[in-house]
């Protein structure tokens, strides 16, 4: 191995060359980001969290600006249901620019099984490292990634790290409430949806069009 | 005239046959939806409101929302620029479906010019109450229209009004910073976007596919 720029020689003395591919790799996108940054354009962490109406809604609502835009964009459902049918049948009418691969197996409440629910949090992960690692996907939805990340079924620090790495360029959106601090600390852009009021508590159900 | 029903006899003694059918349109309405109510469905009346991003975003995902049920929807932006080209080309896809005008002359900061503000929200409004007399419109999304009456470019209590004789099952979305309290109040759905941190602030430009 010849490395010749200082500031890589003391980090790969000790490594194997495994986690020195992975440095590297974090150096380079770091210093990207960076070259980036110095053009004004810059893939940003979005993180929509809070107990409020709206996160996966808004994320939605950005897909179909970058659907305008002519912007490929992948998205990983964490947790069944969070998006409909109705929204998916849309989106897959854009089969060249929108990726939508739902992987969750529901509610954790719904299916108490941790053991099951830790592999399909695995299987989502590993679907959205494949979106995070390629440059052509402008944005990367992880809806309900927050949840998962709640319940212990992923470790943070990895999904920091992935996030991390990524192209310069790309978008990042995850949402769910209760976000990690780690990913708040990260993030570019961080929204709380705050609820004010809501329908059910007056006793109305779930309206097609608004809940789903 | 031959009114029979005894709770219509006072309210058409002394008032002109106007306001006597606007009262009755009012009194209709509410009948109709306490009807819809007792079966569960619903018109909501939803406020995205609060300094956060999101809101125009999320009401926007509510619109995709619709597409998928095939259900009609109406929006009228009340400020230039809310929504951009990139989205409403998307929505233009769907003209069976999508209805979208822009009114809004640019903000206020820019015209400069109250009375031009004041007739294109009111141009924009007549546009609005159209779409809301019109029960085949599923949902009606008023973009930005919080800032219109904030800035006392219309009077609120028309504007509960005509919300609240709209066709019991319509749903309308109202966005936009500071939400009035009498709109709060009448809402059955408010979410605040709270603002955690935001890209602007580092230096950082609007970035393509989610500000725009």
């Amino acid at each position: 191995m010849t490395t010749t720029t200082p500031e890589t020689i003391d980090d790969t003395v000790d490594d194997t060359n495994d986690r020195h591919s992975a440095k590297m790799r974090k150096k380079k996108a770091a210093r990207d980001r960076l070259m980036a940054d110095k053009a004004g354009e810059k893939g940003l962490l979005i993180v929509h969290t809070g107990p409020g109406k709206g996160k996966s809604s808004a994320a939605l609502g950005m897909v179909l600006r970058c659907i305008g835009h002519g912007m490929p964009v992948g998205i990983v459902q964490f947790i069944k249901g969070a998006m409909d049918t109705a929204e998916r049948s849309v989106l897959e009418g854009f089969p060249d620019l929108v990726t939508v691969r739902a992987l969750g197996e529901g509610f954790t409440w719904e299916t108490q099984d941790r053991a099951r629910d830790v592999a399909a949090a695995e299987r989502a992960w590993a679907v959205a490292a494949d979106m995070m690692a390629d440059p052509k996907i402008a944005m990367v939805v992880l809806d309900e990634l927050n949840v998962v990340l709640r319940y212990g079924y992923l470790p943070v620090a990895s999904v920091l790290e992935a996030i991390a790495a990524r192209p310069p360029l790309q978008h990042v959106v995850v949402t769910g409430r209760n976000a990690d601090d780690a990913l708040i600390e990260a993030a570019d852009l961080v929204t709380e949806m705050k609820l004010i009021k809501h329908p059910f508590r007056a006793g109305v159900k779930a309206q097609k069009g608004v809940e789903f």
